[in-house]
Parts: structure tokens; C-alpha cells; sequence
């Protein structure tokens, strides 16, 4: 099963952590700006071209100590058809480095349409009888509001070619309460009916570790629900987001891990990409300080759990 | 407001339907494909210059008499960066043949990500101090599982740019029940509080005809629900998905619209785009068959609404 491959990469290189590549063109160095905005001046072309240079240096310096990027897909679509290929070669890049991959894409749809997100992030697409993988990445964040007939498509791709999905459960912003939190008749809140259903779709995949196929995305800003959701949903891994920028500090995160620290991983974007603004460091200096920081995040967070 | 533009249009034309461009390739008739897989083989770059001439017909054969298309990002996304640019182009086609468009992405995501993906498919984004329209269209689909958060974004460029939203509400799915129905304490249904949050979203941005900048997407399939929603949210327009292929009648579809016949929009992809195979006519004909699809749909809705 998919997320048997992402932990044990995870105990292999004993960090529990995932780095973000929402790549705002802000965040690349001027340098790297400059090879493209020079010659084809500010164009989409060149925005994607240096977002996967920068990437592609972000990858070449933690691929050997962070076991999975995450890719968040508004920032590729952001530069169009050109961003889309500069996701393409990103995921690629990063699995011919050992590199996990989770497409952070929030998809959502049913029946025949979401069988197309399926096969365009996960799966394979068949014109005129060649199998082509447009994305071949190995995760995807879905939303589950549409419940069983959107989640389906995805729950056969897991199966048969060793995927895995992380379904919005309680997400890390300040007003994620006002649907999540509502309490239904019984008292279950929403963001548990919801836990509820990724133990119930996750059911017939549980590999080695005890976890499925399908994950959940638990924020690492309300740390108690973390350690709730950690009891109630004993099969499903979390991706965490809001570690860091968002304010979810690490030892907030422990309840989010089991006893043996699986589990869980913990997402960071901003402050690995932009490591080299907040260090005051040479840009040139941006993939090897992104590493320093990767680094300190794995060892904050490690230092709270029991990761063997 | 956005849906003023869309509204006026529906009125000029008496029609209240918008056609949804869902291009599986298997719609594409023969001769299209072969126009491109006879000299690219059987690519990604085949499949969407195949797909973006059959939106071409289709756009040319219906602009005169349907007001709106609703492109299906699933499946340009399904043939990668090739298939981004169909849908950039199918997106410009139909604008500049005077349609309205809604991008059917159903995104969602918080603060910074989000407004990467409102800038991608409704504003612009800024390389080295150029505006650039990465997709141009004139609404979104989007899902409100985050909350407040996730929908700001949005409403900044609705007031701005004069563009709107479709904010899932109860969609036309079988199991759309499992979460959208459930209660919550005070007997409201998970879909009513979505609804009810589309109105205050929305009610800074309410134009001419009534109706504000954020919409909500109900299913032709829930009749009952249809009538109930129109009573509950009297500012929100509805996108209607689920009629025909789906099984919702037109006489269902009564209850979505107001004594104007105004309200609602309702959506046909598949009935239309294979209209062809349904009639048996030559392949070559299928953007006029499309056209007399569009044609009987519009009347079959028309004759049950009091639009003048």
C-alpha cells in the first residue's frame, strides 16, 4: 500500500516532515529570475521556467535527508499551461531523486470526472492505446464534501497501483471551524463525521505499519484535535500543515504520532523555500540554507517523538 | 456584479442553460482524432489539439443561442500542459464568440493559495511588472469545506473584476447525502449552512437582478431541495448540474428558479457534447447535432419557467 513507500522512507532517513514547493515567484532569488526574465521578458514562460530551476536546487540539496515533497498546484497553475509543465518536471525530478510526492490539489469531483483528476495525478491516461502518466505523482490531497462517489475513483488507484490520498479533515486556517466544527445531532462534530469516513474508505488497504491507503489532513494548529483525531482514526496518516509560518509549534505536534512517532508528517513551505530571506544569507546560498532549515525542522519535531 | 452579465445574456437569449465542455476523447469524433493521431501518434499534445477543435465546433455552432459553457478541469488536466492549453484556448474561443464562462474546478484552498488560484483562473498575475491573465474566465466553481478563509480571495476580485463564484452546496451525486445531509444540532442540514453562508458571502455583491456574486451549485436530482434552497437563499444564483444525463428532469428544475423565470443556470455536458452518437447521425455533423441538442434542452426547461 501507497504510504507503506512514503514511511518507510520516513524511518529510513528518521524524519517525519514533508517540504512544500508552493513556489511564489517572490521567493526565487533574482538571479535565477533574471536567466529567464531577460531573454523572454515577464512572461508565464519565464516564471515557470525559473520556479523549476528553483525547485529543482531545493531538490537536489534535501532529496538525502527529507523523505516527500508536497507541490501545491495553485502555484503552478498560476503560470498556466507553463506552470502545469513546470509541475510535470518537478514531481518527475523529484522521484528520480528517491523523493516522495504528494500533489497538493484538493480535488474534488464525482464518478467520471473525478476518475479523470484520478488518472491525470495518479493514474494513466489511454490515447489511442498508449498509456501516458501526464503527472505520476503518488499522493493526492482530495476534499471529501461529496462524500463515497468522490473518493472512489481514488480508492481503486490506490489499490492497484500503490497510491495514497490525504482527504481534508480539519484544515489549519482560523475559520476552518465554521463548517468544520459544527456539531452534528449526536455531537460529532463535522471534521470527525469526516475522520469517520477516511477509516471507512481506508478500510480493505491497510499495509504493514497499520495505516491505509487514506490519509488525513489534521492542521497543526489545534493540537488537541490532533491528539483526538490520532485516537479515533488508528488507521489513517496525517499530512499536518501550519507548522512553522502558520504558527503550529512542534511540541503541539506529538499528539498527531503514535507511539512508535509514525503516524504522521509534517508539512513546511515557506520557511524551507525562503530559509535564505529569514537567514539574511547570499540568494545564491537558497537550496544549501532551505537544507539547514529542513535539518532544524526534522530535529525539532523528532525531538518530541519516538521514532525509532 | 458578475452574474449580471450572465443573467442579461440568459434574458437576450430566453435560455437558461450553460453546456458543459467536458471533453473525454472518446466524444471527439474519428475524423478529429485521426487529424492529429495520424501525425503525433498517440500523445498528450494529440489528444488536446484533437479536443480543442471539437470545443471549437461546438463553441461556433452554440454561441448564438446558448448563453455559457462550463469547462471541466479534470479533463484538460487528464492530458497535462497540452491539455491546460487547450483549455486556455477553449476559455478565450468562447469569450470572444461572447459566451460567459465558468471554470468547473471546484478549488479550494486558504489565504495566499487560494488567491494563487483566483488570481490563475479569474484575475492576474504579475511577472516583473506585467499583468498576465493566465485563464480569464468569468467564474469558478469552488468548494466551501475551509470556511470564510478559503472564499475571501475570491470575493476581492467578484468586487474588483467584476467576475463570480459557484460555491458547492448540494451536489447532484447519490451519495451527496453522507455529509451534506446529515443534521446539525439545531436540525439545519450541512447543505442549508453552506447555502446560508453563500448568502453572507455574498452580500456585499448583490447586482441589478437580485442576485450577488456568489453563487451555489444544486443538484437537478434533489427537486425538493431545489424549491427549498430557492425559498432559503433569495440572493444566491444556482448552477444546476444533474439534468439528463444525471436523470433530473425539467419539470424538477421549476422549483430552482424565481417568478421571473431568473436564478438558475442549468448545466449539460454530456447530452450535448454526444448528441451525435445519441441521433446516429454522421460523425461530421456533431456540432450541429450538439446545436439541435442545446436547442431542445433550452425548451424542454423554458416551457415549465416564466422567463420573458
Amino acid at each position: 500500500m501507497s504510504f507503506d513507500r512514503l514511511i518507510e522512507r520516513i524511518i529510513e532517513l528518521k524524519n517525519p516532515t514533508v517540504v512544500g514547493l508552493d513556489p511564489k515567484l517572490e521567493y526565487v532569488p533574482q538571479y535565477i529570475q533574471r536567466r529567464y526574465m531577460d531573454k523572454d521578458g515577464g512572461t508565464l514562460r519565464a516564471a515557470a521556467k525559473a520556479i523549476f530551476d528553483f525547485n529543482q536546487a531545493i531538490i537536489d540539496e534535501i532529496h538525502d535527508i527529507v523523505p516527500a515533497i508536497k507541490p501545491q498546484c495553485a502555484y503552478y497553475e498560476m503560470y498556466g499551461s507553463y506552470g502545469i509543465k513546470a509541475l510535470q518536471k518537478t514531481i518527475r525530478y523529484a522521484k528520480l531523486n528517491g523523493m516522495f510526492v504528494i500533489t497538493d490539489g484538493k480535488r474534488n469531483d464525482i464518478g467520471a470526472t473525478m476518475e479523470a483528476y484520478t488518472n491525470a495525478h495518479l493514474g494513466t491516461v489511454n490515447v489511442c492505446g498508449n498509456e501516458i502518466e501526464p503527472f505520476a505523482s503518488d499522493a493526492l490531497t482530495v476534499n471529501g464534501y461529496l462524500g463515497t462517489d468522490g473518493i472512489e475513483p481514488l480508492l481503486n488507484i490506490c489499490r492497484e497501483k500503490d497510491k495514497g490520498i490525504y482527504v481534508l479533515v480539519k484544515t489549519s486556517n482560523k475559520s476552518s471551524g465554521e463548517i468544520q466544527d459544527m456539531k452534528l445531532e449526536d455531537g460529532t462534530p463535522i471534521y470527525a463525521l469526516m475522520g469517520d469516513m477516511c477509516e471507512k474508505w481506508g478500510a480493505d488497504t491497510i499495509g504493514k505499519y497499520g495505516y491505509s491507503a487514506v490519509g488525513a489532513v489534521v492542521g497543526a494548529t489545534y493540537p488537541e484535535m490532533l491528539t483526538e483525531l490520532r485516537k479515533r482514526l488508528p488507521h489513517t496518516m496525517f499530512l499536518v500543515p501550519g507548522y512553522g509560518a502558520q504558527g503550529g509549534g512542534a511540541e503541539g505536534l506529538k499528539g498527531a504520532f503514535d507511539e512508535n512517532g509514525l503516524g504522521a508528517i509534517v508539512n513546511s513551505s515557506r520557511a524551507v523555500m525562503c530559509a535564505y530571506k529569514k537567514e539574511g544569507c547570499d540568494e545564491r546560498d537558497f537550496a544549501k540554507s532551505a537544507r539547514r532549515e529542513a535539518i532544524r525542522m526534522r530535529d525539532d519535531i523528532t525531538q518530541y517523538i519516538n521514532l525509532k
